[in-house]
């Protein structure tokens, strides 16, 4: 598409000014859900089951709850599932960062819309 | 600040799947205009010359105007002022960014503006 006019911005929860949540769990996390291991998530993705691993325990740490069931095969076994938990801490994410690209793009599409086509979505 | 949790997000125009304009380019600008000189702006964030120069030039060719005012000293040469045209997009960008921040930190305190105060819990 030439010439095309758009915005980006990337999300990310933090705590004590380093991120804790954002698009890139929430991927893996639905990744896990449907392939039914970290590892397979995490090689879904291209990314190292080291950086995954550490990517969910960070989060669990800050949140104070298992994102990922360690029974039933065990994390690093390569089996796993999402816990109830964590499933409802994923669609409270994914529902707020669908508000948020709603509004961005709503304000994009009023402040910029004469720069070009419609806006965009962003990475969020 | 311990356990302090909060969110982050960046924030980029973009022209063919490239950014052209965000923060970094706007803070340059604001820094030409404030010690007279590209040059100086880039020094005092820390970037290269000719890093701070593709980005100025990047943008103009985007936007199809003059940022940065190559006459009286020439940019190269360490002079330059920020181009009316320049200040009035400058000024749009601002308040653009300005109004996002302010939706964007809203949405927050409504979403998880229990984060921290309680145990994190999801919605359903």
């Amino acid at each position: 598409m030439a010439d095309e006019f758009s915005y980006a911005y990337t999300l990310r929860l933090m705590h004590d000014g380093r991120k804790y949540f954002g698009p890139g769990v929430a991927r893996l996390l639905r990744l896990v859900q449907e392939r039914g291991s970290l590892s397979k998530a995490a090689r879904a993705m291209g990314m190292a089951y080291s950086k995954a691993w550490n990517i969910v325990v960070h989060a669990e740490e800050v949140l104070g709850f298992d994102l990922l069931d360690s029974r039933a095969g065990g994390r690093a076994g390569g089996g796993g599932t999402v816990t109830e938990r964590g499933l409802a801490f994923l669609d409270r994410y994914e529902a707020y960062a669908a508000r948020l690209k709603a509004e961005a793009d709503a304000l994009y599409a009023e402040c910029w819309g004469d720069l070009g086509q419609q806006p965009v979505a962003g990475e969020n």
